[in-house]
């Protein structure tokens, strides 16, 4: 897809008016989520892959300055600047599969502002759906414990590169496979499937749908058995895989009902006919509540099968995310719109055992401190090559496995605290008094 | 992007199955939202251009039948079965733009299984996703009476493909223009957008800003104030108006604080100093609630932005859609899972004034009343070439208009009546009895 005009208008008019006056100074904007959501104790950083592809090959083409020529009535002086324009800043950012939380920069952008400012729509758009998405999936499995995760989201999230994305996401949340066959081969993953009730209800019978399935996909039969009564269901595929003689150790799935009940019948069921390797698939509806009130009440359930819920991140469908100017032309700024107020200056979050300090990118790290900023593309080309997932998921897997029970809880959860450090407070005071007295305000309630 | 692999697996599994046996006969499959979602009085119909456009090109490539050789160890039969696909079948649909409501098939599809079976995920992904963004925008424009509604979503939509299929819905409910550019080229929209408050933060100060703005954009400027504080932005906007005798009328943009305060100091300080015909333009987390409580306060406000609420659905992030066997090989087949019961058949929608009947296709219209379901694609061609967006856009319109108050309620509404027909109450339980005969089920609660 070409990159130029996808951005929302009025990055463009801001760049043309830079470009023509010649103030297309160096800038650096700091992208962040204001606030956690609701029952959410840490996030899940993902979206830099996209973001990084989409700034390697960002350019305006002929048509879209004649588009603009046409539509916004540029001039000649400002279409030919913006034709030149490539993406040639440096990238900070938090590696994917990191935990983060709210007020913490994920990724900040140093480039001329025209450039910087272009970019803004497609990086938080990317960021802040990916790192939604990744966040609901990583709370799937902890509330899943041993139990594996399918991403069954495909038909409900929003267009099919968000269903690619969605897949890739829950991946790096720990998820085991996908149903996703294009996001399979994409991304390396593990597809997954069985059988849907149609394929059942296309046969005079039940077993008679089963008989054939299972004669197709012998060493790796799962049974779709709640088409009509789900223990029903059970016996018939129990009656087929007897029959058939099937080599693999078969697998039900159970797709509608009271989950908790029907998993330990359907055990007691397959364990009584010597089914004892046999697994138990759960779905339909899913999301980390259910699964934890499943693992709760005991339900045998091997394997969860959890898709529009997670695909949307339902019960938190968006992050309160900004991307924000913080320097220009090596002057920090701020802003102090009501309840929108940013902190000055390039930073760096120092990640600590038990806390989080975001300082200043220059300043020293405190002693005993991890860096989580990283640079990953430097004059407009990345560092190094993109990462294999299973980078980004072994970083999940060690950081969720390093947080304390407080933000991993799925209700009312409270991160670790993030706090700044006091070369970043002294900067953001003296930079609001200078805002202040700039703008002609007297008076102002602090910061925060 | 290829098609072949845009499914989940289960369907590739099937639809292999169903090559192998040759039991490929034809299905009909009804697509169709369970339940409306809390909150809902109705549906506006979108995704159905998508859907065509993905049916029309659908085909398994050379490389994705080497993938599923090498990962699902599919026979050399069925990939060359599976290589010779293409979709062939009829579709008939509610047009986009019209109003709908639970239980009513959006689309039905009679194809050979196997194809009908491995479109399945794609076409609920663009109408479930669409259908929910479409109907949250058309509460906005409900919400907004004479005030103009602008799509700001990109940033906060599930990926870039989601961002232009939002524009594109919102435009179908009524916005009057987007925030991107991409899909304003794309579908024939009004870009809009002014500046962001990096913009002001770029400068020395908001005068200057505001100055260097106008004079680039001196017909249609629109001031955003609220960078440091909103009514010294609107002084400053008037002042800078004056000075440069700007030849169009001037805009403001309120981006932040109490949005019905500032917009009647706003007004006063505006008229005071005889920008009378200035426009307020309201943005900032604004939803369908929010807009029906400024419009409610009496703000002035003329033209509200809506993103993040409406691009992802936020209150209804999700349709509990279905896409559901309904005929296999001329016998009419139905579900009866617990809570997931479908209704056999083909059918139509025969809208009254006041009320809705569901029936099946080939039953005689009922007098005075119109049918919604029309075919769109037969025999894999498309009955007409795509509808320019103003056609699903009035349609949209004319139904809003008709809706009775109680389903237009953005808060506990009621929807129109929606009922079978005789015929169609009587077909399923005549096929209900057969299905229960036939998997040994004696009793059974009745269907709804």
């Amino acid at each position: 897809m070409p990159g130029g005009l996808l951005t929302d208008l009025y990055e463009l008019n801001m760049a043309a008016s830079y470009l023509r006056h010649g103030r297309n100074r160096t800038a650096v904007f700091s992208l962040f989520v204001r606030h956690m959501p609701k029952d959410r104790g840490f996030l899940v950083a993902a979206g830099l892959a996209d973001c990084l592809e989409f700034l390697e090959r960002f350019s305006l083409e002929e048509a879209d300055l004649a588009y603009l020529a046409e539509t916004q009535g540029y001039g000649p002086d400002v279409l030919e600047a913006l034709g030149r324009l490539r993406f040639t800043g440096d990238v900070w950012a938090v590696p994917e599969g990191h935990v983060v939380f709210a007020g913490e920069p994920l990724l900040e952008v140093t480039a001329p502002i025209a450039e910087a400012q272009l970019v803004e729509t497609v990086l938080l758009n990317h960021i802040t759906f990916q790192t939604s998405v990744a966040t609901k999936a990583a709370r799937c499995v902890l509330a899943a414990g041993p139990a594996r995760l399918v991403d069954f989201a495909f038909r409900r999230t929003q267009g099919i590169e968000a269903a690619l994305a969605v897949a890739r996401a829950s991946a790096i949340a720990g998820f085991a496979a996908t149903s996703n066959v294009e996001a399979a081969r994409r991304y390396g993953l593990t597809a997954a499937g069985t059988m849907a009730h149609s394929f059942i209800e296309a046969f005079p019978d039940e077993e008679e749908a089963f008989t054939t399935f299972a004669a197709d996909f012998p060493g790796r039969t799962t049974f779709l058995v709640d088409t009509y009564d789900t223990l029903g269901g059970v016996r018939a595929a129990i009656a087929v895989a007897r029959r058939l003689r099937l080599p693999g150790p078969i697998a039900v799935r159970l797709d509608s009902g009271d989950l908790a009940e029907l998993s330990r019948a359907t055990r007691r069921l397959l364990d009584e006919h010597g089914f004892t390797d046999a697994q138990i698939f759960a779905s339909g509806g899913l999301d980390e509540y259910a699964i934890a009130d499943l693992v709760a009440a005991g339900a045998p359930i091997d394997a969860f099968g959890v898709g529009t819920k997670v695909g949307v991140s339902a019960d938190a469908p968006y992050l309160d995310s900004a991307y924000k100017l913080v320097v220009y032309a090596g002057r920090p700024v701020m802003k102090l719109s009501a309840g929108k107020v940013t902190a000055p200056g390039a930073k760096q979050i120092f990640r600590g055992e038990h806390d989080d300090l975001v300082g200043l990118r220059d300043e020293p790290a405190p002693p005993g401190r991890r860096l989580l900023l990283r640079p990953v593309m430097l004059s407009g080309r990345r560092v190094a090559p993109p990462e294999p997932l299973s980078v980004p998921r072994e970083r999940c897997a060690a950081d969720l496995a390093r947080l304390p029970p407080e933000a991993r809880a799925l209700r009312g959860p409270t991160p670790p605290p993030v706090r700044e450090t006091p070369r970043l407070a002294a900067l953001a005071e003296r930079v609001r008094r200078e805002v202040c007295r700039a703008a002609g305000i007297t008076t102002r309630a602090t910061r925060r």
